[in-house]
Order: C-alpha cells, then sequence, then structure tokens
C-alpha cells in the first residue's frame, strides 16, 4: 500500500509547485495554538499561520463546536437575491460596528481573491452606473499581492506570479513599491500625482493597495505615505480600494489596519482573520462614496458560497475569541518582544532590513532566503521565505517561549548564511 | 432593538441585487433532506438544492460530526509548495479513482469560480511553457456561465452578467448556444470548425463548455454535440475543459456527465457537489495532454484555502453518503419521474420546451419566469426562475412525494400565467 506521501506525490499539484516535479511533502496531522504537528510525531511552532489566517491559532474546539452545530441546523442555502440566513446576517453587523467611519455596507466571499475580484467590479460598475463609463483604470502597486484570480492577479505587481498566463485584464496601471528603502513620501506621491495627469482623472476607477505588502515582503510604507495617498485620491474622485485580507482582525494589533494608519478607505476587502480560516471566509466592507455612485446598479456578481451560514458562524465565534482573550493587545505586545528580538540582525552585512508592523515582520536579506526556511523547519520551526524576505507572521495566541524560540532559531539561520566573518 | 429582516437590509448587499433597493429577505433557519424551514417556521420544498450545491440534501449530521472532527484534530493549513494534509490527499485519491479516463492529477479550489480561473491559466500556461505563447485564446460558448472572476466572468456568455465590469480578459471568442431549439449538431460543429480556420488553430489555448447548460436554463446539447465537438478539438491540438460545476457527482446520474456524454475532457472542473455545499470545496481534474504540455512549468497559481482539510474531510463523508445510499441511481429514477411528469406543459402554447438529463430540468417559457418563482415561493416550493426559464435541480433525497409535490405546484403556476384559453 502507498504512504500518504506517495499518494500526494502521485495524485496532487500542489500550488506554486513544478508540474512533473513533486516534492515530498511535510504531512501535518494535528495543530494547537501555535504548535504544529506532522503525521510522524515531529512538532512545529508555526511562525506563519500557513498563509496568515489563524489570529486564534489551530485547533480551537470551540469552532470546532460553532461549526457542527450550524450544520446541524443549516449547513447552506444561497443568499443570492432575497434569500438569507442569521448567521450571516449577524456577522455583516458585527463587522459594521467594527470596521472604520464611512463604511456602510457587507458583500460576503469565501476568501481574499474573490473578494479583490468584487472590489474591483463594483468599483467599475460604480462608475460605469454614475455616467462615467471610461473610468475603468485600477491603480495598483510593484510588489504588491491580491490574489490569483482574473482580476486580482491582474492588480499583482510581481512578475514571476503573472507570466505565462496573459494577456490579463486591459487598464490596470503600476506605481512604484512602497518601500522607505527604495522610494520616501514625496517620491511616490509625486509619481502617483504624475501618473494621474499623464492617465487623466477621468479614466481612473480606483487605486488597491495593502496596507503593509504581505507577499512582497511584509514591508510597512514610508511614514504619512497613507495618509497623503488617500488625499490625492480623494482629490482626483478615485475609489480606494484597501486590500486587509492580511492585516485586518487584529494582525497589526488593531481590528483594521485602517483604523492603525488613520485612513478612511472606500473599500475594504477582509478574508483570512476573519474565520482564522477555519471555514473559508470573506467580506468587502463597502463605503458611502461606492454606494452613492452605485445607487440603483444591478449589481449582477456573486460566488455560490456568499454568507454561507458555517463560515459566518465561525466567524463569530472567532470574534469573540479575540475579543475575549484581548488578543490585539497581545499582537502589539508580542510584535515589539519578537521585532526586539531580531533587530541584533539588521547590524550584519547580508541583513538589509528588520522590520514591523504589530505580529508581521519582515527580515530583508541580499539573498535568496530559501535556506532560511529550510534550517529552521529542520529545527522544528516554520518561517516563509518570499525571495530574499523571511516572512513572520505567527499566531496571535503563541507564547511568549514560543515566540522565543522563533527569534533564536531564525536569527541561528540568518546568521548562518553570512559570509564568513 | 432591529428584525433580523430589518439588519439584513441595513447592513448586507445580497447577490444579483440592486445596490441602494434592499429587498425584504425569506431568512432560512434549519434544513432537513429536501425541506427548508424560515424563521418564522413555514416550510419550503427545496426544487433547487440552493445553487446546486447539495446533493445529499440539507442537515447531514455525519457531516457535522466530520466537519468538527477534523477541526478538533486540524483545522487548516496552507498546501502551498510541499506542505500537506491527509484528507486533502484521501480525497485526491478517491477523485482520480471516480474520475474519467485520462485524469491523472487533481488541483484543489474552494469553488466553482476558482475552479474555471485555474482551469483557464493553466491551459494558457500549458501553451506557453510548450512554447507555444501565442495559444492565448479561449473559446467559450453564448449562453454559457463559468463565474464571476475575472477570468471566470470573461468566458461567460452572458450579456447582462458583463456589463459594466470591462474591459474584461482579452482573447475570449464566442460560438453559438448548444441548443437544438436554435441549431442543430452539424450547424454547430461547422461553426466550430469556421471560428477555428479563422482565428487559426495555432492561437487557440482551449475550449470552455458546460456539459449541460445551467445558468442558461438546463439545457441539454442536440445529440452528438459532444463527441463531435471533441473531435474537432483534438484535431486542432486544443485544450478541452469541461466545466462540471454543476453536473458532477450525482447530478445527472453519473459521477461525471463526461461519463453520460462519453467523452474524456482534459481538464474539468468540479465544485457544490463534491462537498454538497456544507463547506466551501472544489477541484479540477486535469488529464494526461496537460501535464505533458506542462511539464516542468513552475505552476505559480493557487487560493489560501487550497485543499482545506474540513472541505475534504467533508467532501469524503459526502462521497460516503452518494455511494451508500445510492443516489446516483437514485438521480434517474427520481429525474424521469419528475420530467415524465412536468411534460404535459410541453402542450401549453406560452411554453416552448420541458427538458432534462437526470436531476438538471428546465422549463422554458415565451414570457419571463419570475411570477412563477413568487407562486411557487407562496405554495411552499423553492424553484428558480432565469430569465425565460424555470430550473429545477432537487436534492438527490427528495422523497417521490415532495417530487410530485414539486411538480403539481410547478405546473399549477406554469398553467395560471399562460394566456386565456
Amino acid at each position: 500500500m502507498s504512504t500518504l506521501a506517495e499518494l500526494d506525490m502521485a495524485g496532487i499539484i500542489h500550488p506554486h509547485t513544478t508540474i512533473g516535479a513533486p516534492d515530498r511533502p511535510v504531512i501535518f496531522a494535528r495543530g494547537a495554538g501555535a504548535v504544529l504537528w506532522d503525521v510522524d510525531g515531529k512538532s512545529y511552532v508555526d511562525g506563519t499561520c500557513g498563509l496568515w489566517q489563524c489570529p486564534v491559532g489551530h485547533g480551537r474546539p470551540e469552532l470546532a463546536a460553532a461549526a457542527a452545530a450550524q450544520i446541524r441546523r443549516l449547513e447552506f442555502f444561497s443568499s443570492f437575491n432575497d434569500y438569507s440566513n442569521e448567521p450571516a446576517i449577524r456577522l455583516a453587523e458585527r463587522l459594521l460596528r467594527l470596521a472604520p467611519a464611512g463604511i456602510e455596507k457587507v458583500f460576503f466571499t469565501n476568501g481574499g481573491s474573490e473578494g479583490n475580484e468584487t472590489a474591483i467590479k463594483l468599483a467599475r460598475l460604480a462608475q460605469y452606473h454614475a455616467g462615467r463609463p471610461e473610468r475603468t483604470v485600477i491603480l495598483a502597486r510593484t510588489a504588491g499581492y491580491h490574489g490569483m484570480g482574473g482580476g486580482s492577479l491582474s492588480a499583482t505587481g510581481i512578475d514571476r506570479l503573472r507570466q505565462g498566463f496573459g494577456p490579463l485584464l486591459p487598464d490596470v496601471e503600476f506605481l512604484g513599491k512602497p518601500h522607505a528603502l527604495e522610494h520616501d513620501t514625496d517620491t511616490l506621491v509625486a509619481e502617483l500625482e504624475a501618473r494621474i495627469a499623464e492617465l487623466g482623472a477621468d479614466r481612473i476607477a480606483a487605486f488597491i493597495g495593502e496596507p503593509v505588502l504581505g507577499v512582497g515582503g511584509m514591508v510597512p510604507p514610508p511614514p504619512d505615505y497613507w495618509p497623503r495617498v488617500q488625499e490625492v485620491l480623494r482629490r482626483n474622485d478615485i475609489l480606494f480600494i484597501l486590500d486587509e485580507i492580511v492585516t485586518a482582525f487584529g494582525r497589526v494589533g488593531h481590528w483594521f489596519a485602517a483604523e492603525y494608519y488613520g485612513i478612511e478607505p472606500d473599500m475594504i476587502v477582509t478574508a483570512k482573520g476573519i474565520s482564522s480560516g477555519y471555514i473559508p471566509m470573506g467580506a468587502v466592507l463597502i463605503g458611502r462614496r461606492v454606494l452613492e455612485l452605485a445607487d440603483g446598479a444591478m449589481f449582477s456578481h456573486g460566488f455560490t458560497y456568499n454568507g454561507h451560514p458555517v463560515g459566518a458562524a465561525v466567524a463569530l465565534a472567532n470574534l469573540d475569541i479575540l475579543e475575549r482573550e484581548d488578543l490585539l493587545a497581545r499582537a502589539k505586545v508580542l510584535g515589539v518582544r519578537i521585532l526586539d528580538g531580531l533587530m541584533p540582525l539588521s547590524e550584519l552585512d547580508h541583513v538589509r532590513e528588520v522590520r514591523g508592523v504589530g505580529l508581521m515582520l519582515g527580515i530583508e536579506l541580499d539573498r535568496d532566503a530559501a535556506s532560511v526556511q529550510a534550517g529552521a523547519r529542520a529545527d522544528g520551526l516554520i518561517v516563509r521565505a518570499a525571495g530574499n524576505n523571511i516572512v513572520l507572521s505567527p499566531p496571535l495566541v503563541i507564547t511568549d517561549d514560543q515566540a522565543d524560540t522563533l527569534v533564536r532559531v531564525v536569527s541561528k539561520h540568518v546568521r548562518a548564511i553570512g559570509d564568513p566573518g
């Protein structure tokens, strides 16, 4: 009989792998808090939350109970048209209470890509319906990541993720990478204004950006970037989509990074942390400006599992945990502890930057970071290498001891790939 | 305190509704088998399965148990790169055992749109990687529905779903609607050959189609359509993507409609019935031809919840139910019973066609069908109006009595909107 690893290699194509050349997998069997165990019983501290999705940590029995109770009552019925269900209604109400000023409505999805597809479509539709059909351009940013669907990939500014899939959506324009190592805010804002002048504001539907670059390497923007970008967009009547798929629900120590940066976007796209990934779930939060432009428009859009009662019930229980265990405050404390612990690495010649906001942390090297990921894994720590960056985003429930282990093991492997002194 | 209906109208934008003008919702609270109850206690026979997603019916306690058990063990970790989990591996193995000849690998998703985004991207990548980068065109069909993301919407041939969202993906070309009322197979195949000749086969990556038009009105193709289309595609070295999001896992009385029509597509896109919608889940089944073209290519693609352990565990339990209760055979018997029951309607002047394959049934009128949906709902039956069509797809567990109720109530309301005799 085949082993699990052999079956995996024989039957599955995993994301971001080479077709025809499968790797032998690490097969996780169990999770609890910030710890994972593979099928061989080896344990790992989870320094990534998988793909940032689990602020409340792994294996929570209260979320198992919430899912099972909802399935027994009503697992799902469409919420297209005038059909609805109670968990979705309760979740919408709660999200609107937590959301920044100006947000008035919720449109549900099952994940981040679906959210950005929705936001891009709604931005274009709002302009079209308001009698400005020539406003179709989406402004996006180099190194930004917004997903893998036709629209969300088109707005993703990472070449290696686009190659071979084109032609993608027309009318997407890229701006520079908002990273203080490369450009200051004055330069970035001047570029934005110049690009708007060049294209014509009356051609532009919306701007989309992540508050902190995620896949791009956990890069916070330079100081004042967001309020100044928002001012330029408002002045030019361009809708402002904030992709908070990674940042919302505690990751930066606030419900939304918009709050942390003092901005009021016209749409906020969420997923991941909303349900801690226990059930795929997402929500696009929609602001007044969009609703005014689109007032009276038929929104012919929606994915099957919109407003999924099980996803919504689990999301509500997940928000309960975030509140009850005060995990937003915990993210701030832990973020400082880990960033302080990693900061000595910034003095190494091959380390370009150590940075972070809350529990989004990045270490940028002058070389590929893959061997740090491999070395850490061998030592029982999961981290993610993204090009030259080590990307860290542990569950918000990671203990002080586990956080210190993370700092120690990452530091060891970053030091190990430096040039001999 | 606001009622649930008021909260819904105040906070949620539902798919396919008018922005700023919410309808008062029907709020479902409970489901069991083919019956739903709203929050006021009114019961309804479910003639739609929501959006076709629940072959095993509503509220199955064994699926609640499967979900809860998996969440307590490991709710989720990414399956990007070389990470994996046992339920996903077991599900892939099982799908490959069920799949038609030529299918060799599985790529997981969370739903239908993600599946078609994946198939379109993989088709283009395979051609690109094989040294044919000019093969970017996707052939699709008028009245076809493939989803709401940037790529899947671009391949959807229904104008009202596209308006206001463009510009969409370049290089998508539409063929005529495969409906015997409009065109016979000779005409459709001649059109396909002419279009290939006109565009040049060396520009075309893939053809995508639903075995039976779903949103387009439950329209089976004319006889011999599929084998003849497949032959033309093979001869021109064009990849063949079959969108079985609606049809797979029993809906037409077979695991796959490909089996029913005697064809061997290069990719089969599935979702809905794979997990009966209890947890969002989907899988793209990938055939030999694609794997040969793409051999050695990095597939830089994947949605966060790829291979979700909870979705996979529920899908496995769902397939167990389909087998244990012999629901594929049941779909055939029920399909005949309901189609026979509805067939007398075809003699009415305002009825253009009564048709079906298995438990996919459609009644096409010469007028809008919305009032049939409304009338049936008042009588405790959920059906779906899609333009001039009444679309029926009850759970495969619907009882004979409930099926007869469906026939009786639909017939009453179809007759009621006829011209006075």
